[in-house]
Formats: structure tokens, sequence, C-alpha cells
């Protein structure tokens, strides 16, 4: 299924994509949801992020030539940070390229969302705590990350996190095609084969250090070709099984925050 | 005032601190809030974390001396970092030694709670978003810290953020001593006079990248002093108008999980 969070005559409701048309459910992606008779046009409503997580976990250098690209050496462990869920935009938001940062990349990256609480869980059942995958962009202030050790800062600003279009469940991620587009013009194009450490390792690995619970995020990394954006770009992650993530790049406007 | 949460017969609520009496209140601390005329006695309760936040954004290196004595430099800005809410535990909560830490290590600090939605504050305003302050600890796999680059694994194990035990509020942050203990051995003792960064200015720092929420925690950073807890160890951190947070540290059990 395509769950798809979407907001309609400023009701936010949760449905599932068929085709062109988001078909109502009872209730959200976390329960038992009976299909609804209600139908409504993908064009009437505006799709929202489909995920509000307590928390998204994000990995650092997970394709082998990312790393390189960026100069790193390949991690032995899964490196992890975190973005503040006030990161988060949904498609087609915009991407708000701050006036302090000198550099903003994209990073096309595989994201799932936790389906149940999860806590030190072993490789072999990993799989049964997804909910479901989503395509996410980690959007990179790269001047402030290479200045500062910790990447904090440079990945939460505002808008750095848009996350969709919709949340595909029953989706092997193993080996999913995964690619970025900057105004049309492809940047990443990889295979979710290329991970170094896969989607059960790495979350048995972090639930191995904090507890997930239901509606949090883990990004899997972003594969090699990463690359600047500027003001008025178009971004697009594309992932096989999924469906493509848009966003445009516009200047903050301090004025009006 | 301080404000209090706590748990009272499988009901959580949160309440004004008089004495050792418990006022019941109308409303939450983010609302104008009546005091009510139920009591409830301290011993009755339990105490919990007085914050549910968003997002907990912590310093790094914001007392000259601890930089020093970690070896590392002087910032120039701020460092933050994040903790994932997974990691709160209130007072009297057992802070859980992981079995694949070697070393851990407890870091006294003030925190504050975000009243109401910051963005791109001014130094001048900051105080007026803060809802009041408390006491936290920043307890930090050191061995895990000065092996990866990035410090979000060695502080986001769950129960690496001890909050409380009451946020207090009408403070004055400039100049309130800190102490840390450990088994009643004074550790860490110093003044947040000695902040490199005033919490006016991490306010509008940290607001200039993300927006601040309400119930959002900044940590303010640890002073020299820092050192390691062993299973069985009871450590405090206690600020000046505040009071102390005191947590038992055990073992991990992998069995209980």
């Amino acid at each position: 299924m395509r769950f798809v969070r979407y907001a309609f005559k400023k009701k936010l409701a949760w449905g599932v994509l068929q085709g062109d048309r988001i078909r109502e459910i009872s209730e959200g992606p976390f329960k038992r949801s009976r299909l609804g008779n209600g139908f409504l046009e993908l064009r009437q409503v505006r799709l929202l992020a489909p995920a509000t997580p307590g928390k998204i976990v994000l990995v650092g250098l997970n394709y082998r030539n990312h790393a390189r690209e960026l100069g790193m050496r390949l991690p032995r462990q899964p490196i992890i940070f975190l973005k503040p869920p006030t990161a988060i935009v949904g498609p087609d938001d915009a991407v708000i390229y701050p006036q302090k940062v000198k550099r903003l990349d994209y990073e096309a990256e595989l994201a799932l969302v936790i389906k149940k609480s999860a806590r030190n869980v072993a490789v072999r059942n990993a799989l049964d705590y997804v909910l479901g995958f989503t395509c996410l962009n980690d959007i990179t202030a790269r001047d402030i990350q290479k200045k500062e050790g910790q990447w904090t800062r440079a990945k939460s600003f505002d808008s750095f996190c848009p996350l969709g279009p919709v949340l595909r469940t029953d989706l092997d991620p193993s080996d999913l095609k995964i690619r970025s587009y900057v105004n049309g013009r492809l940047k990443q194009d990889s295979s979710t084969r290329n991970l170094i450490f896969s989607v059960p390792e790495l979350i048995s690995f972090i639930s191995g250090v904090m507890t997930l619970l239901p509606g949090d995020v883990i990004s899997t990394g972003t594969p090699p070709g990463i690359g600047r954006l500027r003001p008025g770009d178009r971004v697009s992650v594309e992932i096989e099984g999924i469906g493509r993530l848009d966003n445009s790049v516009i200047k903050e406007d301090l004025k009006t925050g």
C-alpha cells in the first residue's frame, strides 16, 4: 500500500493512494485501518510528509563511494546523527536556503518509518518493525558541516528534511534504484544494494542505542554524486517503488522568518 | 514558581511545589493556570522529568575549563548536538550503564524549557521565550565519544538524559551555583557566570537555526570536573534556585531490555 498524509480544507488526514485518487481510511497507518468508501482526487489535496516522528535518525557515509567523495574513511560501524522534527517539510514544500549558509547540498536517501516500539532488535527480525519506506532529502549546509566537528547544525535548519511523497509498505529495501535530479538533470544514480550497512543492520544497531517508537524515521545514507543547490533550483529524490519527492529551493527572507 | 510533573495513581499531571506539598493547577505550565485547592504530599507521588520536549538541544564545551580538560579548543560559536526524547528519565530514575559502554560520565548542566515558539530571536528578547530552568545530567559514553567523530551515539542511549526535579520560573540564569556529586562527593563546582555563551546568546543562536517550540529543552554545557560513573553509584546535579537531581546507575540487563 501507498499511505499518504494530506491536508484538505484545513483537515489533516491519512489515506491510501490508488492511482490518482486518495481513498479514505478509518484510522492512521499505525492501526488496523479499514478502507472507506470516500475518495479524493490527488490534485484536490496538499500532500504532507508521511510521518510525524519523535526522532529522525540519520546515518552518515553508508555508500562506499560517497565516503570517498567526501575524503572520509569507511566507517566500521554506522555513524548516526539526529535531525530535529522541525526540519521536516513535505512534497513540493520549499527548502529554505539560509542567508548564513554558503553552500547547500542535496542528499537523496531511502528512509523508513518505524511501526512498533523497537529495542535491541535482532537483524533477522528488524524488518518486522518497519511500517514502510519513503524518500528523504538530507539537505546539508556543506560549508558549516566542514567547518564544525559536529554535523548537527549543518543538517538541522528548518526545511532541511523533505520527506515523501508516499509511505510504501510491503517493499523489499535490499535493491532499489535511488536517484536525484536538480532541474531535471540526473545527479545521483545508485541502488540500495550498495549500502555498506543494510536496512536490517541499521535498525538493529540503532535500536541497540535508543528505543525506536512508532512514527520514528531512520534514513539510510546517500549515494555518491552529491552537489550543490542554488535558490530557484528544483530538486528531486526518486526511489524505485516509492516515487519522486520534489522540492524547490528559495532564499531565506529574514523579514518573514 | 516551581512546577513539577508527577505520576499519582497512574495519572500524570502538573502541579506547583510549595514546601513539601504539591498544589494542583488547572492547566499545564504552558497555559495560564489557576492554582487549585487540592494538595498532595511530595512523598505520595513519583516526580517525572518536568518537560516532554519535541527536541533536546545541547551545547558542547561552553565552560572554558571544561574544553581544556577534554583537550579541545575553545569554540568561536556554540557547538550544538541533539539527544532523542527517548533518553529522558526523571528524578530518582535509574541511569542504565549499557554493556557495550566502557566509560560512562556525568555532566551537570543548567537546562531551560521553551515557553513559546521561537525563531530568529534577538539576544535582548531571548529570555522572554523561557518558561523555566531545571537540572540536566548529560550522561555520556566517553569511550564512544572519543572513538567516533559524531557525539550523537555516545549521548543518545535510553536514560542518558536525567532531567528535573522542578521547573523553576522567574530565575536569573546569569550567576547560579552549579555542582555535581557522586556518592555524596563533590565533583563539579562552578557558576553559570563562567559560561562562554550566555543563556540568551544560546537561545538566539539556536533559534537562528531551528524553530524552538513550547516544551523544547536547551542545555547549556557542563563545567570542569567531569568524571566516570560505575554501576551502583548515586549521581546528583545541584543548581542554585532549582534543587537537586538524583539518579542511581545500574548495569544494563539485556534480558529485560
